[in-house]
């Protein structure tokens, strides 16, 4: 059987190798359990360094719903909500995580798979007495849903409104790599941990087997997550599979090596399909891209080549999403790309 | 700076080394996410094929917290009980994980750590009406956290008592491979699927990094468990890690193995502590053994090893906790033998 | 201090003068507790009388958001989400009271307040994983939040699109008098209970002080419901209190007289914005109306009278939600229509 | 059919007439919904009069189930416990409300229904770290379960402690009433206040319809409490039927001569059981007493009378649980006496 190559997700391979050779390096070590470990303490001042605060609260768990369930419920009160855009993970993909934890999600249009301030304020206005729910979290991700980034000036703006309405500002950083390393960022994780009152950088999709690293700058409003942690069932016995691997990723700059590998494997690819003509529904510039495509080329496409399929544009065309990551490689890509442009029509190539 | 050697738990070390040289082989294939990959599939069969159940429904999580309260909540109405002994690790080490998730603890006396029919028939008595909560599942760990184990007549009493009165029968297996290849022990993986409505493998503590394999051996009980795992955030999105982990464990016994060499070293340590004269708490049976010690030479002991003070006993003595791992080596066993044999007092080394 | 009569809500006063006698006439009447005395007894008989349905299980409980939320967390399980309209109650108005019993309510577009089977069929397409949550509920509000009432046919459609698709459908009768009883209503309460699988009935709103009768035509579907009630604080030690109000209400037809006269009124008052040449935000057929009028009317009508705003339509004119109850008097109402007259232009008054 | 009479509990009657003219009599005006009404507001102002606190919170609620749940989720983190005696009505007789609230309850053995500081000490010294609970509260009831009251210098005990170790004090107050004129009570509402962070006043068992009064002596605590309530169904639209009530009570100090008077008829049963040599399981001091009675005696009364069979203290006899309320007739009593004297036997008449 013949598999088909995939540009379904970011998470279709393991680790990368460097992850699994310090994995095995420190494996017969004896460490203290639930991430007391010194693996992990190293892990932890690696990130301190990064944001340049060594004062700062950090706590490794193993995915991304499990790190935004967590946040969530331990920053608001019962009666507390979230806002967010209406293509949030939280909102679509994560099976009702966050009211399952109790709290209602606040839903705004995105543009672009951004949140901005006027939405913000617009939610804030209709919300003023307590037959509804008290809004008290913004949260945005950063790569968004639909591979777009934040601009400085955007997350700076929200950060701002938030402190003087009294919003916590959460950043889902599950692709934060590729969000960090995308053409056209201008923000750095020190940015981040100014702007944000809790973050998370994903190594889940970023080479790591698993891991989210939760980052509260001011390590007052972590107080009692570490009970949070264990109760809610994510602290690790062997907590230092999940420091490892971090250590293996921010010690030499891995992760962000990987997360550029992964932009420019899709950056070839946007290019292919601007050359024979395609539109995009969000601007391509990490390593999901949303090209326009028509149904047959989808289907044609969809006999060697792994992707979803994302929603119909009118009768003849759909958006598709097309993912990259640590793993993928030149020659994949390489070849979709010749397949590409041997299925586009005539005067589609003639404009490249 | 000079390590003691522990034996405060059986998670101080990684992984088996040949878990992480199936992780390494299987490393860069592409694969499906959230536990459709193959590798889990395989692992799924192993485990089907051990209790001969090629219907029952299997589920890898991240650890024993973690199964506890999502096979909990699973089953449970939000009215409705779990009935456990007063030493059950839901009830004493798990932050409240089942409160947490709406649910009392109903609690009766253990007797070395085990629960018995007596017990259920007197609580539900007591539970007549619709002011207290209406008990319907029981909790049992095999191992025990007092280290012993339930002979086959004793689960086999408990499993009927509970299909009589309308009790779903919950078997905590973090430890489930030292209890199988204990001493004295006359249970079966296919006996404990027999028996119980719901168990889990735990490798966790037996040679993985990380993992519980969650059995519904009536797939019927489980429907609609992976909704629920994705809900709490424990479904991880390179399921293959968790499925690598067992297939490593299993496909040749390397499980039993591991187990047993862990209970072999523990009789080796019960052995000393037996030869020099000193009791135990609860019979040592596993790979957790408690003896009764004096607090002088708990405290030299102490010196060069790690190991938990359990509680004391009267002025003079306490009972301590020493775990022994797939890891622990015989190197290890015998030097604390030979502190252990050198700091008794002489009237104990004359009873040899 | 003179104050303004109030068109705010159908809660602004007290019950019912007889539902008061009732309760004095029991009041020294030695009674068994939580629910099971006579009175509560005897009502219930009534209820089950009047839908034909002698098995049928009845629960009276305080008010309306507890209603909703102790129906929908007993039936559904957690990862199961209600659907509603964006206009519903249990979405706009109740704190996120089901998000905290920890279930998502999924949204579709109301039309006139009302949902329809091809805005369910349309959500249930789009959900269709375990990563995101499944639907299981339906639910309607009769009358609606916007004052409309379902046609028969529409809730016989409805009814049999989620007997067909595995779905329950739950009726909040908050306004359930009044909505029997409305102009156009060709539905009856033996109908309600054939198409729900179950509906409550509103006194809060309808003549009592406080009280809400939930049914469940099929008693399977409320085993378990009175440990569920007790455990969220639903179960009132005297709950004489309520059934002696349904009591009142029910035995003679007090309790669709009341809701009658409050329709009546309404139409009182449409009629006069019609004669007014005014038009309606949503069709006026119950005793909620929603007249559009111009920001000066509302202005000077609001120095006498209480009543909201609900939202702008363009710059000059604004709905306005004007609400009659079984207390409203004709005196009122003349009084307002005589003024609502005299502050209409001309243009207008012409056109009677 | 004759009724027996029932000293089953102190909710078997409606309410003291008084309550029911009040309701009567204000029933007409249209008043603000949610507790907004001018009657609430005038009952708040008694209660904080009453504890010389006039920037205290006061909050009207249904039942006291509810207010346990309400208060307790209200000031705890997810992860926080609150500690209470095993005779504890939260414990025993909720339905398992306050875990399914998210809480566990850390129990400690009772001492005539009492709590005390050693055994809070205690608890606490063995809940050090994050595999276990935080205790953070301390639950008292005043009168406990078993008709026991706290003496000052105990309460002031307990509350002092909490404040030395973090602990928020929360005091169940369903029969506050009869705790504050018990026989030996030397502690008054203003009292409560200074000792407690929160505490509520029990309208249901003494004279009303049903309604408790929650107070937070410091109004920060109850920051967000309006939305809790909202959220979780308590907040009834005719929040005058709960103000009304209280004001009817406090007014001219009903509600301390309802509790008096309930005392008194038990003080009465008392010692009619002590001329006739009958000793009791816990100290008789307010309107709950529980004798210890022969099988035979109590089978002969309660052909005649109502009351509890609480437990067995041997072969022979039982203690029984008997409650006199505000509407407890002396005629009632004094029946009862006599059946008792007629049928205990005669060596026990002699020892008058």
């Amino acid at each position: 059987m013949q598999y088909k190559i995939s540009f379904k997700n970011d998470y279709s391979e393991g680790a990368h190798p460097y992850v699994l050779e310090v994995l095995s390096q420190t494996n017969q070590q004896q460490q203290a359990g639930y991430g007391h470990d010194q693996i992990s303490q190293h892990a932890r001042s690696l990130i301190r360094s990064a944001i340049q605060r060594e004062e700062s609260s950090v706590f490794f768990v193993a995915g991304g719903t499990q790190a935004n369930l967590l946040v969530i419920s331990h920053l608001l009160r019962s009666y507390q909500s979230v806002i967010a855009v209406d293509s949030a993970h939280i909102h679509v993909h994560e099976t009702g995580a966050i009211e399952s934890a109790g709290h209602k999600i606040n839903l705004v249009r995105h543009v672009d798979g951004k949140l901005n301030v006027t939405a913000i304020q617009e939610l804030l206005n209709s919300h003023q007495d307590n037959h509804m729910v008290m809004p008290k979290m913004v949260y945005v991700s950063h790569c968004t849903e639909l591979g777009t980034i934040y601009r400085k000036s955007e997350l700076r703006d929200i950060s701002q409104f938030c402190r003087s309405n009294g919003l916590l500002l959460f950043l889902d950083g599950a692709r934060l790599g590729c969000a960090l390393t995308a053409d056209g960022n201008d923000l750095s994780l020190s940015d981040i941990a100014d702007y944000c009152d809790v973050f998370y950088i994903g190594a889940t999709k970023n080479g790591g087997l698993l891991g989210e690293a939760i980052v509260f700058p001011d390590p007052d409003l972590s107080t009692g997550f570490d009970f949070h942690l264990k109760q809610k069932g994510a602290l690790l016995a062997k907590g230092r599979l999940l420091g490892a691997q971090f250590y293996a990723l921010l010690e030499t700059g891995l992760f962000f090596d990987l997360a550029r590998h992964a932009n420019g494997m899709a950056a070839r690819l946007s290019q292919a399909f601007r050359d024979c003509g395609y539109a995009f529904a969000f601007p391509p510039v990490s390593n999901q891209i949303f090209p326009i495509l028509p149904f047959d080329l989808i289907e044609r496409l969809q006999e060697k080549y792994d992707f979803y399929r994302w929603q119909s544009v009118d009768d003849n065309r759909a958006v598709v999403r097309l993912v990259c990551s640590w793993a993928t490689t030149k020659e994949s890509v390489d070849r979709f790309i010749d397949d590409l442009t041997h299925q586009t029509p005539h005067r589609n190539i003639d404009s490249i």
